[in-house]
């Protein structure tokens, strides 16, 4: 950070493209194609891939060969390969696919009208849920990595949302683990619908600190509205060191469908690792190879995505120094 | 800023779409659609449009018809229609035309092999030729309105540039302006291949500061890898309060071609504007109109442009307090 701030050392990504990109779309991509592209992130220095998510095949058919894309794919040492669930039935079946890394995930809604839109609960039933999932987690001996508490800066349904709100839904975590005598998870604020600004970032990273200044703190960022990288760049500035992303900006093409949610897309992995690195921050990753990464994610969906660096490339190659 | 910055009470934005967008292609658009689009700029707030340019027909058909332009786009009180010239034959072109709102500015170069390459000219007899142009502005009783050093912040063709080198030309154009006897004109730091950083433009700005700590700063920036809009909030927590900017981000469309020039457009206004308010930055200016101007844009252009706020609307629409 060169005295400007508190940059972490190194950051690390988790890349949801192939599951968010592709579930997205109306189109069912020939699984080849979608192997080909995990396999072609394998080898950029990426530790963590979302590779699909087991939900019901009736309602997203885009995702009904999860099962068959874990045994498919050329598995790399040292990276985990992740899926999505959203309630018991997805997350037995993975339990019971072949070669899933476990990701066990907690999930909280700022916004209570966003939670019965999603999940047909309240906010706070929903909250309570997820002692259910912490105590099934725990029967298969697995640890609660995050918490993600959704819409953290704003819904369209509910408009701003209280700082004090996010922080409640927090503290009911650091609360829960206490209870259940767990680690205290990473903590994901989620800008669910690309409502936060570089401020507002730096304002609820601040106040998530002061009321848990030991747990790690990561984000989601949507580049809903294009702030997406100043965001992140906010993020960082604040010793954030773990964002989710997407791959060429896969699952965000708003060209298509004006004003639907086909602009919500995740921040861009690659224009996020450029900006790491322009500013003396470590990821592991190889810019070169996620570009050729991105450019077949862009190949296959065969319409533009959102990702710049992809297009021009980074700066390495014209530094003479 | 709510003490978090220096941020500016109000930010003026220099509206370059009409003519970046619109030179850079290679289809000649109707006048008849530039007009509406100018029209339609017209309407936002804005107060600055660059409508085109007087350069040879030969090299940009693109821009033939800009006299015709200025006189068949319907002008608003408060708003300066400019153009742009590269040369003497350009100027006295722009000087003849009807309803041109003259912008003097001169224009320096950080890298040398930049400025081989755009004008056969060294950077040193570029900075020459400069002096040349202030005397042919106070001939005309034209105010020196800008100074703008092309590649402040790198160069695809001499890599990193020293800090020290585009504080040299700066400190030239002081020196210019006291023997001239004119007033210090607004600086600009154009970061024309997209090289900047946030830390890199803070830097950046707190030494030309220091060097005229009188003078307004202000700043061109291309969205090349991705960075824009958060080199723009760098700039703005450093005080800046003038940008150039194109609606949609007209000029940077990177899809019909890879890796080439096509990349390289300017700041999108509506994403730069929707952040100032964001930051309770006041523009002057109706994002909601600024929209409706972008959509435009992209219809006359018929291919996706990288503007987002254009694509999922601002948010004011969403809140209840």
């Amino acid at each position: 950070g060169r005295g400007m701030s508190d940059y972490p050392k190194f950051v690390e990504f988790h890349e949801e493209g192939p599951r968010e990109g592709f579930q997205i779309e109306k189109t069912i991509y020939p699984i080849e194609e979608r192997i080909e592209l995990i396999n072609l992130l394998s080898e950029t220095g990426l530790k963590h891939i979302q590779v699909g998510s087991f939900v019901s095949p009736k309602y997203v058919p885009q995702m009904q060969d999860t099962r068959e894309l874990f045994k498919r794919i050329r598995r790399r040492d040292g990276v985990k390969y992740t899926a999505l669930w959203l309630n018991e039935q997805g997350f037995r079946k993975t339990l019971s696919a072949h070669n899933v890394d476990i990701k066990a995930q907690l999930l909280f809604y700022a916004s209570d009208s966003f939670s019965r839109k999603n999940n047909n609960l309240s906010a706070m039933e929903m909250r309570e849920k997820q002692r259910d999932w912490v105590r099934l987690y725990k029967q298969e001996g697995l640890p609660v990595e995050r918490a993600y508490v959704m819409a953290a800066f704003g819904c369209n349904f509910e408009g701003n949302i209280p700082q004090e709100r996010i922080l409640d839904d927090f503290r009911f975590i650091l609360n829960l683990a206490a209870e259940e005598e767990i680690p205290v998870p990473d903590l994901i604020l989620a800008d669910t619908m690309g409502w936060g600004n570089p401020d507002s970032v730096k304002r609820m990273i601040g106040a998530l600190r002061n009321l848990a200044p030991e747990a790690r703190i990561g984000m989601h960022i949507h580049d809903t509205r294009g702030l997406g990288i100043a965001n992140l760049q906010a993020a960082l500035s604040m010793g954030v060191d773990l964002f989710d992303s997407s791959v060429a900006g896969l699952g965000g093409c708003p060209f298509a469908d004006h004003g639907s949610s086909r602009a919500a897309g995740n921040v861009c992995t690659e224009d996020a690792v450029f900006l790491c690195h322009e500013l003396g921050i470590e990821t592991g990753i190889d810019l070169d190879r996620l570009i050729i990464a991105s450019r077949r994610a862009e190949a296959i969906i065969s319409a533009p995505l959102m990702g710049r660096v992809m297009h021009s490339g980074g700066l390495d190659k014209y530094r003479k120094d």
